[in-house]
């Protein structure tokens, strides 16, 4: 069983999860873990045992194309514990709390080979519909659900091993501190503007174009003014809409398509390139929040964050988002709707 | 020239420096930049006028054993203009400034091969010698150093191309937002308990002893209660000394020794590993701050950051930091301090 811990010195918890665990003298690192073959891959169809109970599929019947289940080694687990932090010295220094929350893995596709780039938008909105749905039934247990993220991890940079498409999410009982920071700078934008700073932010960079990829009736895509990493992609709805849990039927296909034409474009900027996604949404049971604007952010892991980064949390790009944003905007970003 | 963007979202400022960049279209993966070869390596003794002007060297005259250069890549540069942000649209959503600062390296010996574990204790003061000298050297320009970090980048993983061993210097003209939160929590602990929060961080875990690794007179060595990453380990002072620039000559002496102690374990347990390690201090013109401790975190790059950290800031660490320490202990420290 995981467990969370509180760093005294910075206010933030950590997850402590050994379940998937290589003892200690197996860190060394002629020991690391190749790519999963595909003969073994625990998520090609015919081997649906190999993976924990089903929470999700779809279709209902017959041979599914998108499946959602409990992570094997997971960060947090609905089985623990909820529990108040207990200490485990006398001064209170070491404060501990069990890993309750939730884990899960959602297989995007049957196909061992299936890419963002290629697969077809109903086949991508089918992938997103799951991503919302176990939003909204997650969404219902806000003491082990506080903040649900929905991640994916493609290429061994971007820490997977497993190349079968599939993405993640994540519940955790408790909102960590740089979120709350997020989230206390765009309400303060809101009591100062009465506007939303995600939308604001979306218009400003609309308006001013340098570093827009393109956009449609409902999306903007563009990397960002202060981008952390070469290629940084966010996209953003123009619909104020808080939570991921929200977004319409219609709006998921649209989203299916523009998340396809993103991947297309980056690819014929750098061929294939690990990276992760995030979908940013408003706190579970905060869904209501005038302030807050759900988004995916792309980061392509081209570069290693180093100690610098590590140490102060500023991250030092290489790339100027405006010189890579032209330089995607002149591989025909238009086609890669289609 | 490089500059500080303000992401308003975060309220964190990010550094864009493309001076040391590839063009857009040079991202792609295939055009990776393997390790630099001893044959052209611009830190060996010979190719001084690779590199920009020297800040220091020791000893001044005869063949060095250590050298400082500025960065020829700066993240940051002292002759950039000192200046208030300035927006580039309307609104303000794009606030910029020139990133005036300072990055220097410190080339840590002459000889291409030489690693932390093998060097002697002297020529590992000497490293050391020339972070306080640096350090005490930045100080004195509080406008464009106000935090001055140092760190080191090992192994690609770590970030680093440039196997010859070198450390860094960073001195930025802001205190990050984390870095601010942090002196916000230990401020905190101080008002309340007239205590240093490190000090008694360290007091707790030498007590609890079961993630030490090792202690000497002047300093404890162990695995942070909650470690981010496996095989974190911090070496702090037992004098409370706020910032790097005020550790005494005895104590250079000492930290060598326990530096050199540290990594042999380190490589005992792991093999060749990656890592960065970075030194913490107080903000410069806040040395004589009662509630901070410099103190230096090493930090095993031997898994990735994947997709959930980088989008919650949560760490989930595979390896539980007692049992990594015993491990560690298991393993003679006691011979490594010889």
């Amino acid at each position: 069983m995981s467990e969370l811990r509180l760093d005294l010195a910075t206010g933030e918890w950590v997850i402590i999860a050994t379940e998937r665990a290589r003892r200690p003298h197996d860190f060394r690192r002629a020991d690391a873990a190749g790519e999963t073959p595909r003969e073994t891959c625990p998520f090609c169809p015919g081997r649906e045992a190999m993976t924990p109970g089903e929470l999700y599929r779809e279709p209902a019947d017959g041979p599914w194309s998108v499946r959602v289940v409990p992570n094997k080694f997971p960060a947090l687990s609905p089985g623990a514990e909820e529990a108040a932090p207990v200490s485990s010295d006398p001064v209170g220094m070491f404060l501990r709390r069990p890993g309750k929350g939730h884990h899960e893995v959602i297989v995007e596709s049957p196909d061992h080979g299936a890419r963002l780039a290629t697969m077809s938008r109903e086949a991508i909105a089918a992938v997103l519909g799951a991503y919302r749905a176990r939003y909204r039934a997650l969404r219902r247990t806000p003491n082990d659900a506080r903040l649900i993220i929905i991640f994916k991890n493609c290429g061994e940079e971007a820490g997977t091993s497993l190349s079968h498409p599939h993405s993640q999410l994540v519940a955790t009982p408790i909102v960590p501190l740089w979120i709350q920071s997020k989230h206390a700078v765009a309400r303060r934008y809101w009591d100062m503007n009465r506007r939303c700073l995600y939308c604001d932010l979306l218009d400003a960079e609309l308006a001013q174009k340098e570093r827009v990829l393109f956009e449609t009736e409902g999306f903007g895509v563009f990397h960002p003014f202060a981008s952390r990493l070469p290629f940084e992609t966010w996209i953003m709805p123009k619909r104020h809409t808080p939570s991921f849990g929200d977004v319409r039927d219609d709006e998921l296909l649209e989203l299916a398509q523009v998340l396809r034409a993103t991947f297309r474009l980056l690819a014929r900027g750098l061929g294939p390139f690990p990276y992760n996604y995030v979908v940013h949404s408003a706190p579970a049971g905060e869904e209501d929040r005038r302030f807050y604007l759900w988004h995916l952010e792309i980061l392509p892991r081209l570069t290693m964050l180093a100690g610098f980064e590590m140490g102060s949390r500023i991250f030092i790009n290489t790339a100027a988002p405006e010189a890579t944003a032209a330089f995607l905007r002149s591989l025909a970003p238009e086609a890669a709707l289609e």
